[in-house]
């Protein structure tokens, strides 16, 4: 499962462990009991899920490739449950057009300063990218004059813009990934980050559908998804 | 892969996700690069390992079975790190029969309170056993006369003795297991979780023979296991 | 602030870093502003707990002293998000009389598996108890005779009942401590750790009203606690 | 306590909970036994370190408020166990001149691609600082270009680059800070968090002296620190 994102991104599910099984069998520990019919096994992850019983959607593991902007990734990374692991910009040289230009751009609205609102205006969208692309060669321009001053990849990055592509490995369980989702499948989230945990949202209903069913129905706190 | 353990406990390997390659693949996401020959790949897991750098080891995910007493099983959730499930005694009646019974004995040793070291006496085996089996039937005889008087089996059950068995899933990544290795195959612990660990050695070592090696060599902080 | 709880039980806080201000400021970082007036303090602290903002209240932390009988240690243990030290039953020797004979007892309901249910039954309780107390001292007194043949506490100690008392220093930051709130201080909870939970509810509400008020308005998914 | 680190940055002990007695307090419940000799209470403190026992330092709590170029706060982030609170590029507006501008300049050597050594080279130094500023002038002077077009705070930080200054506050018990300290107070680091490790390192000292003693001694991993 792949999914292109924004102009350079994309979310790939590398590898996965488990699925609506395997929390049913862990559940099912806890009575002294195996799968059963498949309707008495989707039953109980409703009703766990119902009931907040969280703990046996541990034992599905997922491991994305993603590739993100940097700011999208400081988001990401501030999720603490999970493991990631990403290039590293003090041993790797990076590569020119890495930048994400955006196509959708949002402005602030005065009356809440937490609120951005996507605009469909052409004319400022042309502005917007030509600014960007502009400031992104000369960064990059520097970055590379940097290196060739001798300078270290670990000092000259730094710079290098929020907007540079970055990539990592991220091995999550199902009951953080759902946790990812309620705050990240968020109108209240940044445009790009949502688009990511969107692709997520579809590969986890993809390889997980009871328990992405039951978790959009009962534990889900977005605003976005939908069964 | 299974193996017994005590009289009556097992670790069973119900599930996993990866291998040495996961390892070798996430740190590469770190230099850009994806897999090489064997060779490299191995020594890429030994410099990880020689230099501490375990992340990539978290993408390596186990999910076991087991079956334990419950001084034993209360060790092991003492490792917040990973996930279990463990049969409820609230919900589930415990079957007869379903204690520890030790072969191995050990004294303390009046200079170290830390200390119990193994004897072997026949005789002294043979009297503890007779002791604890009357007390472990008296135990589970109280507990089947609570329940016939309709107390609820959550609180029946407050008379079972800790050695007991109870069984529980447990996923966990590398990273973590090679913690719980460290301390718990390790001769300060106890002796049964120590021979639950060694199973759990060997099953590793079965599946990641490079990662095991390369944890045997430079990061195990405990005194038994050996290449 | 200390309560007792159960038969021999307590709950003491032994120390504490921070309170609603804590949360405030944390909070009020990522605005880059400080303390206000009270009022707006409060509302933010409101405003954060209803939108799932849950991240500031990590920065108020609680040590508590507890002691409790095992089966309830056991439910306690599994939340993962925090720090304990436990009294080692493998390096100490247990004093007599340290058993938990509840006073409320409970009976299954057919219909349910899952629920137990208080019954005022005095002829009941009597022989409960006595059923109980007899067990608990055949139990001990095998703890007693096998120490006395030297075996090792860690294995004499394995005769011992869940009802057992132990002893543990538990730190814990507001956010983890409302989930155990959620959890345990809840009518699905066994009786005995909603115990402790609701005298932890009372020393976080008497340290931190408006968090606790916002928790009990807008986070809290037990049934039992009122602002 | 507070130290300024690089040329604009800080880190500032905001708050903290327990000291030396507070591990050796929550070590003794395990003996079942209190405070001793200062003697006695020193050594429990060695002993524990140097077999490994890090629990009890789980219950001595920091909360630090940092200020650090992002790309320190990258690197700082990926530390989970521990709680952040960081200034929202979402929600407020970037004032001028807040970008790190390097006066410890390092260059890579041919040899081995993870090694950047310092050099003492005035003219470089000049060129580098030169050509950073000047692109830190034009990436800023685009932020603000952009903000006056009504493009969004957190589509118009995109262009702003890893130099820039961000602040948040950090809470940590002392087994985490080790942790930190090991990795970051290490010549392996980059220089930059070097620094601010080196200051953390000081205020754990200052307020932990037998623990900061025995982590050196003991448990220490990197090259740096000194009792
Ligand atoms: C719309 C939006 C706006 C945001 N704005 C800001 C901002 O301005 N500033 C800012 O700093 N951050 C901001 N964040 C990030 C936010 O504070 C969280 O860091 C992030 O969403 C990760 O959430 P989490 O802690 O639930 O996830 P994880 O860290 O993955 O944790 C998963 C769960 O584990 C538990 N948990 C894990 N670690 C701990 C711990 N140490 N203590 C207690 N519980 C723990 C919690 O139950 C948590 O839900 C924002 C997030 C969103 C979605
Ligand atoms: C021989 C022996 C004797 C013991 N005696 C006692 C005793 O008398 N009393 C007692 O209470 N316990 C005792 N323990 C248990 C011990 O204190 C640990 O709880 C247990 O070994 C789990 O180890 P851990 O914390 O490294 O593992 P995990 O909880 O799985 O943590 C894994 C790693 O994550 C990090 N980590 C996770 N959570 C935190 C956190 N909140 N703060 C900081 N770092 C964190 C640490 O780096 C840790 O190494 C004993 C253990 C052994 C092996
Ligand atoms: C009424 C009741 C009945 C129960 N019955 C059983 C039973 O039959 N069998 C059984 O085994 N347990 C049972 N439990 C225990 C339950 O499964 C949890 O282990 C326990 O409640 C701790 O909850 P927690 O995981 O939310 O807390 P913590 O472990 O403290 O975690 C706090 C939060 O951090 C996050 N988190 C922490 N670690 C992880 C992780 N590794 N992956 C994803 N998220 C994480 C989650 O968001 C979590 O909410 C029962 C609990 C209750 C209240
Ligand atoms: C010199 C250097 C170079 C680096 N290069 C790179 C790089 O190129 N790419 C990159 O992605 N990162 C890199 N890192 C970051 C590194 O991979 C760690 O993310 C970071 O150092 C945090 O360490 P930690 O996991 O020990 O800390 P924490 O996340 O705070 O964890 C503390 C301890 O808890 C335990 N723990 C916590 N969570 C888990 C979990 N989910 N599974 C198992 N154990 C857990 C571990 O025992 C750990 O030691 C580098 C770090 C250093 C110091």
């Amino acid at each position: 499962l792949e999914e292109k994102i924004l102009d350079k991104g994309f979310v790939r599910l590398v590898d996965m462990m488990g699925d609506d099984y395997a929390a049913v069998k862990a559940a099912r520990v806890s009575y002294g009991q195996g799968l059963k019919t498949p309707e008495r096994d989707k039953a109980l992850i409703m009703y766990l899920m119902e009931h907040g019983h969280e703990t046996p959607f541990e034992h599905i593991v997922f491991t994305f490739h993603v590739k993100a902007p940097l700011f999208v990734a400081r988001q990401w990374f501030r999720h603490r449950i999970g493991s990631f692991n990403e290039i590293s910009q003090r041993y790797t040289e990076i590569k020119e057009e890495e930048f994400y230009i955006p196509e959708n751009i949002r402005i602030n609205v005065p009356e809440d300063r937490q609120k951005a609102i996507v605009v469909d205006d052409t004319e400022l969208l042309e502005k917007v990218k030509e600014a960007m692309v502009k400031t992104f060669e000369e960064a990059y321009h520097t970055y590379k004059e940097l290196l060739n001053m001798g300078v270290a990849r670990e000092l000259a990055r730094i710079v290098l813009p929020l907007s540079t592509y970055t990539q990592f490995y991220w091995t999550v369980n199902a009951r953080s990934l759902m946790n990812f989702l309620s705050l990240r499948a968020d109108s209240h989230a940044q445009w790009e980050i949502e688009q990511y945990a969107i692709a997520i949202a579809k590969m986890f209903k993809a390889t997980c559908p009871w328990t992405y069913e039951a978790f959009v129905k009962y534990a889900y706190r977005g605003d976005i998804l939908e069964a």
